[in-house]
């Protein structure tokens, strides 16, 4: 049987990056990185208006078992994100008050999981922003570990150690190292063209003319019907 | 292949009805319409204690494609409510902020969607009351058209364009227009006779007493019988 | 075919005892019963911060029915938390407005339900806690009954009438009756504990030394590898 | 309250239609309709490989109650298919052996139903087809009703009487009746279209050249790279 | 902390009974309940066709870790139907090939389970009838045990050790040991009728006249309209 | 934005290795692997009792677009398994009897797909074994791609081009190129433990000590009670 391993040392998106991508959010970042990146839907914020960005630790557990976690917890540093996979689905409460303390201890910025979480009145108030499937008070053991710093899939996204993560209310995304500077950039471009169309649109401008569409509907074969007509023609 | 068709200039439910079934909220009109015309569990407000009526136009999407919303938007006039579906079930983010300036700038008075929406801390902000299924960052192209106008099913009822739509924090509910005036006058009976049970519940009456329950429980030959009496016939 | 049955004056866990359980908490009682009780996932409070503990009653009704519920009101008494199970799967508005007024006229501490539930805007207002599956707006039927007082499966847990539930932001959990002493006593002892740990975890002192870890991990055969090694042998 | 209506002697696509788009298949029709009228994932077939076609009677019934089946019963003819939806979401078995001999005694093609049918070893063996949302035992009343022949909502897509329905491995789908004529031709010439193409693709033509997407990759800025360089690039 | 029990020498549901309630199949056994005691719905055969009937041993287990299924073998008896559930949910394969061995040498007569399955080739070929939530390689660990023969939820409702469990096409129903005589009886009287009721619906007699339906019609203000006429008033 | 990538030539689990991973079975291979590997479960065989083997060409496709798929046909070769993700969720049916021709033309072994897939009942009959999240019969566009032999997340498992591909009744599988000959080394040694298993259970011998498991039940202070006191015990 193949042994489990623990990845150390991997490189990190640098802060400066991972700040910027912050800043521009969830949404934005997805755009930029090519509609890449999102991680699901269903990974859902432990209250509105979270927002957090750092550089993925990544542990894989078994159901029912978090010893990678605190294995993980060793190989956090400041600013990175704790990023929780299972081998196979699983909603309990993988992380509650107590590791939370340990995760801010290590400066982790945020918690993103697969799994459930607990203690979630604590959570909320304990200020380490955290995303997860469901709210569980069912334990885990600490007896298995799948690994850690492996790469990991969350949502349907694959996740390596040191990828940026980014979460907001919008969802988690993550922005591989080597495309974070490129995501950057592009997506400070598209904030400002979206700056620029939010007044037109404001405005009254529509959509269609301000996209162009109007041609496309016709190459659709789009008809444009008036309502009593359309009495008469459909049953 | 039969061409999309976009429906214009429908008849809508008067505004004057739209308001008092907005006042009467969805639970009351609900049963007021004979309970009909529910929209479903599962189209959640992005925020707690959103409330709207309006008159229904209706956009019907291909999956990943929302050129039919923009399409749309060009039908709404001040009152309407949007109601997006799609020709088959998806969850990506058919509409963000910029579209909802699009949406109020034409004096929209809600969007209820089957689809997710994204830039939801910007949505909540922004003074348009959402209803979705789902929230994700997950962008769409602008391609395809299923229709415009078109009768829709929302949640499992069929919404056609006109119709009075009403959203609150108990649902999503619609009242088709040939039925407006009904349902209004019904519901505001219904209203009245709530006002008057409360008193007598908050009174401490009973249920079983004060809708003549009694009777139904002996013809279904139901047995009350004392915990010790039942432990001894139970396993 | 067998008749249904309305289960009366059953035996209830004392109220110092639910009063303790309730200051523990769900993930404290959850733990110190061994883990068990837990009434699965997806019960959810109407809003956040809510916390109740009382002793159960319980109703069994038909999908679409809530005769059983009007039946159960008349068996609570102050202290008691009325549990909704069906027998078959139904997301319904069992409960609304009215039947909120009757709770708290009866002294009910909580609703807990596997149901949906309606007005839940005047229900959030109301001060009776509620948990639920769903928010639907569809109303029921008063036509059939299942039992009152009958054991339940809640979540996937079974509940008997007198148990001891507790209900917070967790979830929600049961204390069968004859287990709710020794179980107060555990959760305290733990509490306690958890006090000291939670000191030194802040303090950044690690679980994996904390809790001996480390030698689980050679037991498992644990690698830690340099990221630059891994790289070579992986793909 | 608005008060049920059964809706009697609608017209039906004629059956000359009905044999050719049933020849055709569900996704050939689906793909004629301009990709409309499919009616969801989900609504199984009770075994592999059946596969009918006809035309839509409607039973719009409550949550744990088929009266209405039973009243759209006396409405069904020779070559009619039974569309059973609800006004909110049920997984009773709404149809049982009983029922099914029922509707093959008034010539019913087929049953399709958004509820869960019963004693399905007996329907596999008895030759009426049937696709359902789930299989359950739990029966239901007869007590309530929310009309006949009024248009339902079928996974998703709105379902008037007298519409042809197909069905087979593939799905639901429904044509309504006005376009009947129109999406029986494009299928045929679909038809004619994908057999060309399946010696083609039979013979090692990629879809690449033959649909013409290479131009497509280009215009996306698609980029062709060696695996060893790949891995150079990504982390 | 509370320890688990194993119970042992539970008394059973006599085999005259067990055979007799296998006879009538689920369907009829939970009519002849008053519609109780059906586990849910998606407890599905691994293959079409199995039927079985047994008395209930149950084991209760933790997520991902099948220890308390190796210890509730050890209680089974000829006769038996092991029934599986978990204290948080869990798809994992908790029984495969190896357990099957083992349960057919001590003679059980079915596998129920909450859980996954694997080895489901084998389990199809090996004479064991088995009903599960899922399948699934992934495999458990033997080191946390819950109970063996306490109460468990499946599905929904409570099974205690030695009940009556009858499983076919149309899922699973519990029998209470102490019902299961009045069940029995009560089903074949069922079943007598139902022979009769079919011989008439198949000659043609309809189920609004066969069971008295039509005076419901009116009470419930049941209109009966012409399409054309109904067009008028409708959209 | 960043450009999308197509990966040609990747290396591949030479052909031996991949027969012999075929001929071990998932469940076996993923227990070899160390519990991991494992795509989750949902992933359906189109009918029971298929089985393959083969090295991963993996097309990331929008959802609703199956362009990407296109794409990969051209970077499939014999004795590759085809291997479908969507950048969002989507059940529509990316694969039908055409592409299926396509892909037998090109020597694929088995389609892997987290979407739906159409004509299935052609596929069926095709001899190209499928495994699919779902069936749909709604076809898709050809405008968009995400990539084709980057890392797609397939069911919660990160599978990567060139990988081994196992699937069977018991579902999906994917072996890491580097681990393939390891596991299979440990597959086979652990098939021949369980030959030897299989015999002893089969004769009688209890897992309780065939396992060895008494001790750790001693450790979690199981108690054996008897039926009767236990009644004594509980409520």
């Amino acid at each position: 049987v193949v042994s489990p391993v623990v990845v150390v040392d991997c490189p990190r998106v640098p802060s400066v990056l991972v700040e910027e991508l912050g800043r521009l959010g969830v949404a934005t970042v997805h755009e930029a990185a090519g509609r890449s990146g999102l991680c699901g839907i269903g990974l859902h914020p432990i209250k509105p208006g979270l927002a957090a960005a750092g550089t993925a630790i990544t542990a894989l557990c078994w159901p029912g078992d978090n010893l990678a976690v605190h294995v993980a917890v060793e190989q956090c540093r400041q600013g990175d994100v704790l990023v929780i996979a299972t081998t196979s689905k699983c909603s309990d409460g993988y992380v509650g008050e107590l590791l939370a303390t340990s995760l801010r201890a290590r400066g982790v910025v945020a918690l993103v999981t697969e799994t459930g979480v607990r203690d979630v009145a604590e959570l909320r108030r304990s200020g380490l922003p955290v995303w997860s499937r469901a709210i569980s008070a069912q334990g885990t053991t600490k007896a298995q570990i799948g690994g850690v710093n492996v790469p990991v899939a969350l949502g349907g996204t694959v996740v390596h150690p040191g990828d940026a993560i980014v979460a907001d209310d919008d969802g988690v995304v993550c922005v591989p190292r080597a495309r974070a500077a490129g995501v950057a950039e592009a997506g400070a471009q598209r904030e400002a063209k979206e700056r620029a169309s939010r007044a037109r649109l404001a405005g009254g401008e529509l959509g269609l003319d301000f996209y162009g569409l109007r041609g496309a509907l016709d190459d659709l074969g789009v008809r444009y019907v008036q309502y009593s007509d359309w009495l008469e023609e459909e049953p």
